[in-house]
């Protein structure tokens, strides 16, 4: 997810001197504990049924920018909270995202045989397979959420994470967006009803990652969980709408899928709505209001800051 | 699921005219509770989306045996556990029960158009829908556990109630059980591979349905759950090996489904392994064990060890 040279002169001012790793190699350090508990957390590709954990494996590792669990992680630490269980948190946070794109691919809904520059799972391991490969990585984030119980989460804390988790993967979240977008195609929205399914869609769970981050920690006051839930929705709106605009301007090479696919299937847009420059518009204003509610939280929300930033000014 | 005559006489003595409702009124009364409690816990059919809740509602309520709830609530009863509590993890097992017909019956995996004689989903809703009223059930099933909290269950127990029904349903519990089952078709399985595939696909979600009663309550002596998890064990493995009898036995009517299908199938079956007495011999067995495993727990397990004999000496 590089930044572009002039979207890098407009991030905010540069890392203290005195704060650490730099953005870069704290999203590195981070992204490779995410994928190290991923790979923890999944069975053993040889454990029984093994080919149904070989293609869980290969739906997972290596690939994918793991944007969730560094939010988790970005908000665990403002948050205070111990990191083994925030390893759990954002493992399971990306536990159902690859899970809905297992199940995404799949001929039924959008029929793509290319992800990450690899066969999807049901090219690789047919249909019947890729199906349940979804169904139990989506099992297993459950597992996963739960073992931040062990590694120190307050147990109230943990059931409640268990239950928002469910509750933006499901109808009322990521699954209910689906549903919409399915029936959307070709028919005209209108932008309250294109930001209503995108908040559904891919916003759902991007808040709960923010959240599930902020619910590791010792309880916090109400307030700062609200900053954090409004820094998240922010977030979660932006991430679609730049989704859009690089849909349009990005090449297939950066993007690492076809450019143009969205308005070649005739699905709404942001672009398609209201064009490039306002779409632009639009997410800046997303970032701004990212930025604001994250400003009473002080220094300890600045990988936030740096994620919000990265979010909206990607350049794939 | 009717007892047949000569098995009604096999079964245990008589209910003591001091302990209230009879077992037919009891499993009356409790499916019921199960029924109001999914329905409370399905999103209404006209809350957006809309098809999708409507899906969902089509695919859960009005129809099943519901025993995985019934299990909840004896095990609850025996534990002493706050009923409410139950009707979050009876509602939680059944969603991921229902999920899995949802899934199952889909063209990529066995094409079944029928079910409880209505159109399966996929048939009545199309491919796509089906999938996300599948996967947006099994994420509300782990919504509903979670509310046993609210309804007075501790939150360690809860946060393990969660783990729990994840390992139950997913790639090393009855996810799992379905990939060997695919892989299985047309091949030869010993009775170890046979039991450790139904252990998975059917076994471990009845098994988590008695622990998940039990784990509702007060904490246990560690004694009292063991005993508990072994009755359930013996349960879930009877209840596929009368399946199978069922299966070349029963007719159409009685079943609700097509008699011979898993022979048709060349699917391997306790009865195609060991014949129809032997599986029979096996099944009462199982009985047995299931009711040595509750002799210590006393008057309280009642309703258990008349599930199991339910389970075991049904006609469908």
């Amino acid at each position: 997810m590089p930044m572009k040279p002039e979207a890098a002169a407009r991030a905010v001012a540069p890392v203290p001197a005195d704060s650490g790793l730099s953005f870069e190699r704290w999203c590195a350090q981070q992204a490779q504990r995410a994928e190290a508990a991923l790979g923890r957390v999944l069975p053993p590709a040889d454990a029984p049924p093994a080919r149904l954990h070989e293609a869980m494996r290969y739906a997972v590792l290596g690939g994918g920018k793991r944007v969730r669990p560094l939010l988790v992680y970005a908000a665990g630490e403002a948050a205070g909270a111990p990191v083994e269980a925030l390893d759990a948190a954002g493992a399971a946070v990306e536990l159902i995202h690859a899970y809905s794109l297992v199940h995404d691919d799949m001929p039924c809904m959008d029929d793509d045989a290319l992800r990450r520059g690899k066969p999807t799972v049901h090219v690789a391991y047919g249909e019947a397979t890729a199906m349940l490969v979804g169904d139990a990585l989506q099992a297993l984030a459950f597992e996963a959420v739960c073992a931040a119980l062990e590694a120190g989460a307050p147990a109230d804390g943990v059931a409640r994470m268990s239950a928002e988790l469910a509750r933006a993967a499901g109808s009322l979240g990521m699954a209910g967006g689906q549903a919409i977008d399915l029936d959307s195609v070709g028919r005209r929205l209108d932008l309250a009803a294109l930001e209503d399914m995108h908040r559904r869609k891919t916003g759902a769970m991007l808040r709960v990652s923010v959240r599930l981050g902020a619910l590791c920690g010792p309880p916090a006051a109400p307030e700062r969980i609200e900053a954090l839930t409004r820094y998240g929705e922010a977030v979660g709106l932006a991430f679609q709408v730049v989704d859009d605009i690089l849909d349009v301007e990005g090449d297939a090479v950066t993007l690492g899928k076809t450019a143009g696919k969205d308005s070649a299937n005739d699905k709404p847009t942001y672009v398609s709505l209201l064009g490039v420059a306002e779409s632009r518009r639009m997410a800046d204003a997303l970032l701004e209001q990212a930025r604001a509610a994250l400003a009473p939280l002080g220094p300890g929300a600045r990988r936030l800051r740096e994620l919000a930033e990265l979010i909206v000014l990607r350049s794939s």
